[in-house]
C-alpha cells in the first residue's frame, strides 16, 4: 500500500533556467525551474508575484530562457539567491541581444530561448507567464545534427524534494520505439 | 557567436509521466513528458488535441500524474505508442483510486498525484490541462523524510531532440547554497 503525503509535488527534476529580462532598463537575470512545456514552441515560467523580474517581463513583453550548464552552477545558485533590487546580477555575464531587442540572453550558457510573451495565467501567488520562443541560440560545440545534444549541454537538473541541483545520467531508450515489443500485433 | 536555430524547444529533460483519466468510464493512461510546474501545488499537461484522453479529463474534470521509474520504461513508452481508443492500456497495471474517484493511478508507479482540474489554457493544437494536487501517494521504499528520494525513485527523463529517455545522474549541489560563495559581503 502506498504512503500519502498529502498534496507534495513531485514533478521533478526540471531543467533549472536563468530567465532575462530588462528591469527598469537593465538586464537581470533570475533563476527558475518551475518550468513548463505548452505546445512545441511554448513555455512557461512560474514565478512568484514577489520577484523582481516579473515587472519587466509584463513591460516589455519579451524574456528569455538560458540554459546553464553544470559548470555554471555557482552563478546559477547565486543568480536564485539574490534579488535584482539589490544586485546587478548581469555583471556576472557577458550579455547579447538577439531579435527581440528587449531580452537579454548570457553568452555562457549554450543554449538560449529568446520569447515573446504570449500570454499571463494568473495564481494568487504566482505569475505564469508562457512564452512562445522566437529564437534559439546554440553555441556549436553542443550542436549535434544542428540540435542541442544534451548529453554535452549537461543541464542542471533541479529537485525541490531534495533541495539540490543534479546531473543528467545515461541514455535508458528510444522513444516510440522500446514500448513496441509490447504490441502484439492485435492493434 | 552563437548559432541561430530557428524557434526550437530546448527546454529538456523533463519527467515522463503516466496520465491517467476514466474515459467513457473506462481507465486509460496516456504518455506525456510536456509538463509543467505553475506553482507549489498546481501542475500543467501540454496534450496535442487530437489525443483520445483529453475527453476524459475535460468530463471528470480530474487526472492522475503517475511518475514510472526506469524499470517501466517499456510499458511507458507503449503507452506513449498506443491509443486507448483501440487499446486497453490500462490492462498493462494494477490500477487504484484514491479521494476523487475517477483519477485512476498505477500501483507499479512509485509515486502518484492525483489532480482535480484547475482550468484549461486553449491553445490551437493542444489542451494545457492545469491541475491542483489533491494528494500524493507514494511507496514507502523510495521516501527519505517523507519526501519522495529522487535517486531511489529514478525518474525517466525525456529528451524531444535525442528522442531518447535519459536517466537521473549524480548529485552536483546544494541548492539555495552553493551560490553563497559568490557574495562579496556588499549585499
Amino acid at each position: 500500500m502506498k504512503e500519502k503525503l498529502g498534496p507534495m509535488n513531485a514533478l521533478y527534476p526540471t531543467p533549472t533556467t536563468l530567465v532575462g529580462a530588462l528591469v527598469g532598463g537593465k538586464p537581470n537575470f533570475i533563476t527558475i525551474a518551475h518550468i513548463g512545456i505548452m505546445t512545441h514552441t511554448h513555455i512557461s515560467l512560474g514565478m512568484g508575484k514577489i520577484h523582481y523580474t516579473n515587472a519587466g517581463i509584463k513591460e516589455n513583453k519579451t524574456f528569455s530562457v538560458c540554459l546553464p550548464s553544470e559548470d555554471l552552477v555557482v552563478e546559477t545558485d547565486y543568480c536564485g539567491i539574490m534579488t535584482g533590487k539589490k544586485t546587478d546580477k548581469a555583471a556576472l555575464f557577458d550579455v547579447f541581444y538577439g531579435e527581440l531587442k528587449t531580452a537579454p540572453m548570457i553568452q555562457q550558457c549554450n543554449v538560449c530561448m529568446e520569447c515573446r510573451l504570449d500570454r499571463t495565467v494568473d495564481f494568487d501567488t504566482h505569475d505564469i507567464f508562457i512564452g512562445e520562443i522566437v529564437q534559439t541560440y546554440a553555441d556549436q560545440s553542443i550542436l549535434l545534427d544542428n540540435h542541442p545534444d544534451i548529453s554535452k549541454l549537461k543541464p542542471l537538473l533541479f529537485d525541490m524534494n531534495s533541495k539540490k541541483y543534479w546531473s543528467l545520467g545515461e541514455e535508458v531508450g528510444k522513444c516510440w520505439n522500446i514500448g513496441k515489443q509490447l504490441k502484439t500485433g492485435k492493434a
